[in-house]
């Protein structure tokens, strides 16, 4: 662990908070009690205003950076937080927060109902980004931050992010959405539908009261596999599998003969051990709802914005192509919001957020030091 | 039925075709008895030198043009086959057949097998596009045909044409393969192997021993619903559904909101009343086993090719982009075959080969008429 520490932030916990009172949700139902996983790296200054909020994406958690002790593999985004890294923890206080309806801390499907002792299951409400980013302001009040330096985050991340400044334009500085959209696409919508459709089918699933039996897990993995194609690019399939052939004993016709299937198959097994099936369901239900704008113009909705935007898209990435962003940037410039726009040549595909290190880096740590230093933010 | 008599080619019936003796398959097993369904549209020429083999996609059949007798919806290919059609049944003598391996008429794993008196399942042998082309070759001898004018298809039915090309060179004399590749790649490997794992998953399957009981239906259909992605592009998507929701009863929290969920749940709910679950495994596995040039050039491969090319890609298809089109003709410059290429703006994405009727009936008529005239053919 010594290497780890001298490079990292070293070994890290999860910490729980609980919303006094419960939260009131977008569709009118109220969720009480209701939990959320959070971490944290480096120190809030005194001033409060070092403070960067950092979001994830469908199946990620609060463990963002950082080791959890005895686990070989840091947090998620570990390549941009900490010490001199893109968000440096040595500069800033990096929090991040497991959404609502997820499966890794927070309050989701597979929590307790307390009207009947039992997990809630399809009884849970169906929750918002909205909702979820509600949640986040109750620990981010919770915390004494009155405003936030900035809030950052890609795919489902970014929608996060986008809500933030509009939902409560006068405490966050900055916004750094990342590979995202301000709505989803009929073809976004397509691939989560097919991925609840491969849960529902799983007679396991059993209308979501598997709790305590046997979980939808071929379902599931079916659907992470659908989700991994849309992560990566042509390209990078190409350049990470070829034609090669797997040189395992095959067992009946159907075995892989590609490494490209064998890796689909043990990214589904893996999953579904981190993963809870409704939890899928609710969340990527919330994506496929969310539309900043819904139904006005979306540089109306920016209008009220104080945040200055640094927008970033990828070349490869097909699932959130740049076009989306582009809307997002022409958007803020019509309502006078401060956006910059960067595409980054990535073979990655939408996976690039997560791993093209190097440019996200630079393009973040000198947005983050501007805003930090005041510069060109609309508010002072 | 006059209407349609009027404008097409009226009704028509499926024949079928019994290849005496059996076939040898690639893999060395013998499959008997060997059934293909076809159909014919247009008269054979005294010469025997009009006829035209039609080769369709992974969920075709052998009705590509007509209508069957009581159905409403004609063929596949019928805004592309009839007279004064693209494939002109004045002049030509089209030939549509069934692959083996499939379910619609030919021999497939649904077949009887002859050794146990019950459904093969996955005692059927895996079969290749080489074994389904050498099949073919048996019905255009039977058919007294020593020459095909042009063997043409999308998809699946373009793999079929570049191997008709390369392995009968002396019986071809213009190739057409549409929206295809001369190998599968990573990612169309990929969303195949979702495709079947889908169906694996599903507890019906049975590892394919559900003849006679409930097949694999929820399996299959999502399978169905990942191809049917595919086929499409984020534009055409877009322009037929937006983000319309449905204005139906909602019966649960995971009824479909969006009316594209709506459109894949019943394009899904269809298909699996028309096709065989284990048709598809062995399908699919034909196609991303297939690689024309079996690991040497693509150029040397097809030196031996004395059929003119007509290659034909759409710049929505990202399932089979361009660039694997314009790798095949690349290999025939280079080989010295004669190949043209067009690319054709489409925003139907995969689907174009089906619906890009007006584009793709000039380019495939004016190089009909050529190569019957006798021009610019190779052997002649």
């Amino acid at each position: 662990m010594l290497v780890k520490e001298e490079t990292g932030i070293g070994v890290v916990e999860t910490q729980y908070f609980t919303i006094a009172g419960g939260l009131s949700l977008e569709n009118g139902e109220k969720l009480n009690p209701v939990t959320l996983a959070y971490e944290t790296y480096g120190r809030l200054n005194e001033a409060k205003s070092n403070a960067v909020l950092v979001l994830h994406a469908l199946t990620g958690d609060a463990h963002a950076a950082g080791y959890h002790a005895g686990e070989e593999k840091p947090g998620w985004w570990d390549n941009m937080i900490g010490p001199g890294k893109a968000f440096d923890t040595e500069k800033y206080f990096v929090i991040c927060a497991n959404v609502i309806g997820g499966c890794r801390g927070s309050t989701g499907p597979s929590s307790i109902n307390p009207q009947t002792g039992k997990p809630y299951g399809l009884d849970f409400p169906l929750v918002t980004i909205r909702d979820m980013v509600a949640a986040q302001r109750y620990l981010i009040d919770f915390l004494g931050i009155d405003k936030l330096l900035a809030v950052a985050g890609g795919s489902m991340g970014g929608m996060q992010v986008l809500q933030w400044a509009v939902s409560y334009p006068e405490r966050v500085r900055a916004a750094i959405p990342i590979g995202t959209a301000a709505r989803h696409s009929p073809q976004q919508i397509a691939f989560n539908e097919v991925g609840r459709q491969a849960i529902i089918a799983d007679p396991n699933w059993q209308d979501g009261n598997y709790y305590g039996g046997t979980p939808p897990t071929r379902g599931l993995a079916v659907a992470r596999m659908v989700g991994h194609i849309t992560y990566m690019s042509d390209v990078s399939m190409t350049e990470k599998f070829g034609r090669r052939a797997r040189n395992q004993q095959k067992f009946f016709k159907f075995d892989n003969d590609f490494e490209v299937e064998g890796y689909l198959r043990s990214r589904g097994d893996n999953f579904v051990r981190r993963f809870d099936a409704n939890s899928y369901l609710y969340i990527t239900k919330a994506i496929d709802r969310f539309d900043l704008a819904e139904g006005n113009s979306l540089s109306e909705v920016l209008r009220n914005v104080r945040a200055k935007f640094l927008v970033i898209a990828f070349k490869s990435d097909w699932l959130y192509p740049s076009y989306q962003s582009q809307e997002i940037v022409r958007a803020c410039k019509t309502a006078g919001v401060d956006a910059t726009y960067c595409e980054i040549c990535s073979s990655y595909g939408h996976d690039a957020f997560l791993l093209e290190t190097e440019q996200q880096s630079r393009l973040v740590s000198h947005f983050l030091n501007r805003v930090a230093a005041g510069g060109g933010v609309n508010d002072e």
